[in-house]
């Protein structure tokens, strides 16, 4: 994944969309391996996008940078990573239109070619574009040989459209069939450093099992155990699971600590 | 910067620390060009800071994997990534038992040598230890050709007590005498697309100042366009920002829009 956009480093905003994505990805079995995130500049967008072509990515999503606006790089950062040039396309024009016909409820037949507005409709050679409901910019959709490539738009709302509506059967058809479970245990009476080779001990014994512990401090100090397993049979990633609590637990216990369920 | 840890990459968590540390290093004049973020494996950390030696960067912050537990890794891939054998490092564990004698307020003079804390003490060979009195793993400082690297735990409140601490010196002195100003103001009245322009125009005429536009929608639609500008001399950052806020709200209220401060 690659985020995009200055205000995130400077610290001006949080990434709250690397959080909706990664997890909304996650939810769909799919496994983000690394999350990048550069700032409003050709160059720096275009390296990263290289980077995950060198290491064989299945799929890369970024996200920001597909607006109106002088800093808005993405196309242009695309075309240079992929080496295609940029074209004006006919049915992202389109789709803008509908959108903006759809947006302000009226039959205007004029529809004004701002220089804006082209700079949204020339895709690299080879992308489609994904319809974006709820505003002016379109995703886009490119493949570059191994790697699925989406570029979706900053804008929170207009993200989680398109990637609803559009992203999540591209991510359905390259995953295929996995299924991915989880659970959570709260803990308590023991400290992490305690806790760290029964979880090794767990981990060691049920293959395909993903234990991590989370020290929380509030109201007191108290550690989340988070597990999770993915596996192409449903049942056997939730037994993993299950089974995983269960020996954990009981270690615990042995151990003078007290397990809790997190409702 | 290199945040670590797994929760980021399934979107369990926000990534908190990342806007806390773009935010503190950007107050204090430092550019931050990348953030990465990679799960808790030996690889994914080691690659991560060997792209960011290829890139010359001056300075690496990591963030996370300093602690107890098993997927706990960032001080082996740093051991990778500047092939430097990891050593027991007696300051470390002197560090270490004073933190611990200070936060249980004890005199205790017995402190056990736990795997996991002989585990927190060896740091890649040529680091040093960056005192945490609020948490038991130390941070690391370490230099690796050119480029000088930071190690911060993952706890919010350990990452931050260190950093004000002694990291806050670091880079006010690889930074030198920089200083940088910014301001916003609000605007309605007029699109985002339509002020592109105009943003345009006045970065042009007006060196050294970064614009940026921000769509907000609450409570409705308005646009927040912030100003920044970095210099040796802080009377002219000062200038060029309030020139820049100047000219573009003169040009904005030509084109029908309206600005306000933001306070």
């Amino acid at each position: 994944m690659i985020t995009i956009g200055n205000e995130l480093l400077i610290g001006k905003i949080l990434n709250t969309n690397m959080q909706w994505l990664t997890y909304a990805i996650t939810e769909l079995c799919g496994n983000v391996v690394r999350v990048t995130t550069v700032g409003d500049y050709v160059d720096d967008i275009a390296s990263a996008l290289q980077e995950a072509f060198d290491r064989k990515a299945d799929f890369i999503i970024t996200c920001g940078g597909l607006g109106p606006t002088f800093d808005d790089k993405t196309l242009e950062a695309l075309s240079k990573a992929v080496n295609a040039p940029l074209e004006l396309d006919a049915t992202t024009l389109r789709l803008m239109k509908k959108s903006c016909r759809f947006r302000h409820n009226s039959d205007d037949e004029r529809y004004e070619l701002t220089p804006s507005r082209l700079k949204m409709a020339r895709l690299p050679h080879g992308g489609k574009p994904l319809y974006n409901p709820v505003g002016s910019a379109s995703g886009v959709h490119l493949k570059y040989s191994g790697t699925k490539i989406v570029a979706l738009p900053g804008v929170p709302m207009e993200m989680k459209t398109i990637f609803k509506e559009q992203v999540d059967p591209i991510i359905r058809d390259l995953v295929g069939d996995i299924f991915r479970t989880e659970g959570s245990v709260k803990v308590t009476g023991i400290r992490e450093s305690n806790v760290a080779p029964l979880i090794d001990e767990v981990m060691n014994e049920i293959q395909n099992v993903y234990i991590k512990s989370h020290p929380k401090r509030r109201p007191e100090l108290w550690l989340e155990l988070h597990f999770s397993s993915v596996s192409d049979n449903k049942e056997i990633a939730e037994a993993n699971v299950k089974k995983a609590m269960r020996c954990l637990s009981k270690l615990i216990i042995n151990h003078g600590g007290k397990v809790e369920p997190i409702i």
